[in-house]
């Protein structure tokens, strides 16, 4: 994968961004080679992502955040970051019992298909350790018959001493205090094994076998306070019939989830999500 | 298209059923051209479709059928029917202002994809009129500004002189009465225009986009009196992404909701599906 | 729907295209709202378009054609064209037998979904005359007993008769003369019903039913001298099992081929796709 | 999971089958818990598929085999077998360099979805023998740089040795010699990276971004000696883009081969799949 330095920005939609900062870019000697853009009507509100080869600029990228921090943002309002793809961000991965989205995100890792480090992965639960170990990677695990609170406690902690940028809840069975919640804004990414908002809360697969309905869904989102309400970024569903039990519909769903959470896993990675109020823009 | 009778059964499981089910069909010189089952352990109960020839039998319908409910129905206590192919169900057509399930079902109609006669159409609105004419129906405009009542009143009527035996919601935007929904239990199918049981009730896609899901769906269900939470017989849905405003997921629903009314529809009109509680039993 | 200028560039990638673009048409007071490229590595080729608000421009459409002629689009050797939304394109029909993609695209037509203005159906069977007419559209039946080249010499005169834009084949069972696809390249859009390049040529459900497949398809795609090898623009399927015989698939199919070619019809009146060698970048 | 005993027929049709198994079955004092049925009209054909409980035949399994021979199969001419659940078919995984199927089905065998045992995996490339192990299996590297013969020679000797029922080739790489693949008609199972009969033979993944296509495709099939033209088990596919180059594609890609090859496995290890001519037909 060549480097590249990916610009997003949102602000205020007006005429002539665009224009603006690829000049901007052009100026510097960047070499775009993806570049996406969104103007969202309703609110008035307009997002960008570009990605410029890191070879092609004529200065440093400190010096290229200094200067369209004060030459472009400014004049805009903008929220914006240049992320240098040669950075990789330090992901924690968070896992209960169930370990199908663990598994499947650290083999995806292993051949390359995610963009970051993996720091180490916690579960309140004893079984991955093997598994992680076969990937070489730090298992921790954090007991909850010690007290919440202090499970939680231990948790933070680990998230420091790792220096975590990204947290990811696969299949973590435990409700994420206020606290962490507001402090990981934004960065921290949960499966939620339904169709959102249908089902919400605990055992989803038994609600939706009750409900009788005919796909079963699940939902990849930024955790917030509101449980299961979070910014959505990315979702997918499977048929079933009434052949279909709970057990079996546990069973269906773990493809859905698996494929889910990596997709929009990779998604934040690549810097494709802006969030904007309680929604995701994602940009191509 | 071949005559068939359609036998579908229903009853609590036991040992021994589709052999003494089967054994009787094949006492009468039945030819089976197709046969579903399906037992339902947590429920303990079995379901049954099994497609006769019709020229097979060695007797007429009507002693198959006294034969069948003292010879086997009432010793298992049986819900069941037989159906007989060529004997069309006479379906009436409701709609509001949007025509697009209403012009969808029409085509399929008059290429014989549903196996039905259509008594006529009715709808709240005088847009149709052209539409229906175009394929021989009659067309029933039944203006709700005389009041609720009387409106229904007049549907009421209407059913009854074209003798319907299915009525069929085609985006009809009313609340059906509570009397009406018991008379026509089972018998009554609607489209809602979400992934139920997300975003029941009205402008569904407002809430969809409100919501900032990354896929819209359509419902098709047996009416009941709870609104948007009978029976499901058929869902599906379509990617939508931050591009589409409401609008746009109203133009692309269109689409989603013409297609799982039609399979929904034919497959209450080839029997296939058999109303158990709250759920559906989709016999292929 | 609001009137903009859509600007469609496709030319040797290089640094700095995106920058003197929207530097351009920011120069003319042009304001974005929306805005997508693509740069294929393989090919070292650059693709890009834009839509501008048609009031937002200090000057005509006539002026700034001129313009971006002399000043960008000469420098960098590009393909380019603006089309003014405002400016429907005049589409004739043409269809064999089969009327569901016919029937489906009128409809479509009727509540505005597509970006044009139908001239005329065009047909070698007389038996679409009252659906069409129902639409309120010219239809012509020719009848290709006279003989081939005679029928098409028929159509050739018909389709400049009406100034036709585009042609859409809507299952027009004929295979257009190697001159006619010439004439109309990139303008005449063939619906065929299979996932190509699986079962091209005739009776591809028959095809698709002997091999046993699973899914079966339909693919939307430019007309070329090579019958079913132009460059294709959309594709989906359905699934199929071994209850479905070849008139079956041919049912199921139906719904396939009318959702491709509507979709594949849609991003080509919307100026979304650009033909690059045998293949297309269709940009969102 | 319950155990039964699943009994397949298939044979030429005829009036009364159903009913003759059936009556067997219960006579027996056989307890069904799933049935399903199919009759090809133009073949002739009859297929059935039935679950009994195990535990609630008066007899043996032996015995029942005997008897349903003598008094059923043999008089229409049955192919047919009685598997016991409990029997658990031995499995051998071969793989090449990709170890994304062989990774997939690890890990669903350890959580239980797959109803077999992995005897041994074998490899023409040392890479996976940790993740092997990993799962506590046997691990065997056969080097082609001896000789294809010598290689195959080698395979068959583990096959025998390992006393293997099923093998699947999870992304093997090379082409099975005639005669292994009639020894193991209907018991060795194949995934193709492409929606066949497209892009069979070599690089399936170029091919199709060199044709164009907008949907990239995976087949499971059984293992013929014509390449990649046996009997289809199971195709999915999966939506691409002018963005992607050919190594998206086979990225992208890995995700339907894993989910194509685990649903055909899981069909044939449950025995759902009847081959029948070059086809399959797939009993729910």
């Amino acid at each position: 994968m060549e480097r590249v330095y990916r610009l997003v920005i949102s602000c205020p939609d007006c005429v002539g961004i665009v224009a603006r900062v690829s000049g901007f870019i052009s100026d510097c000697g960047g070499w775009l080679t993806e570049a996406s853009y969104h103007a969202d009507r309703e609110a008035g509100w307009f997002f960008m992502r570009t990605e410029i080869r890191a070879d092609s600029l004529s200065m440093s990228l400190e010096a290229f955040r200094e200067r369209f921090a004060r030459d472009v943002a400014n004049h805009y309002g903008m929220h914006w970051f240049v992320h240098d793809s040669a950075e990789r961000p330090r992901l924690v991965l968070m896992a209960s019992k169930a370990s199908h989205c663990l598994a499947d995100l650290l083999y995806r890792w292993s051949v390359g298909e995610l963009e970051c480090d993996i720091a180490c992965v916690i579960a309140n639960h004893p079984d991955h350790e093997s598994l992680v170990q076969h990937y070489g990677l730090p298992y921790h695990c954090v007991s909850f018959g010690q007290g919440r609170e202090e499970a939680f406690a231990e948790i933070n902690a680990l998230l420091e001493r790792y220096a975590a940028d990204v947290v990811v809840l696969a299949r973590f069975m435990q409700v994420i205090p206020p606290a962490m919640c507001q402090q990981w804004a934004g960065r921290m990414i949960n499966i939620h094994h339904s169709f959102l908002p249908s089902f919400a809360g605990a055992q989803p697969y038994h609600q939706a076998h009750a409900r009788g309905v005919k796909l079963i869904g699940a939902t990849c989102h930024y955790v917030t306070e509101d449980l299961d309400a979070g910014p959505i970024i990315e979702q997918d569903v499977a048929r079933v019939n009434h052949r279909h039990d709970s057990d079996d519909l546990v069973r269906l769903g773990r493809d859905v989830e698996k494929a889910v959470l990596a997709r929009g896993l990779i998604a934040h990675l690549e810097d494709r999500v802006i969030i904007h109020g309680n929604k995701t823009v994602i940009l191509d």
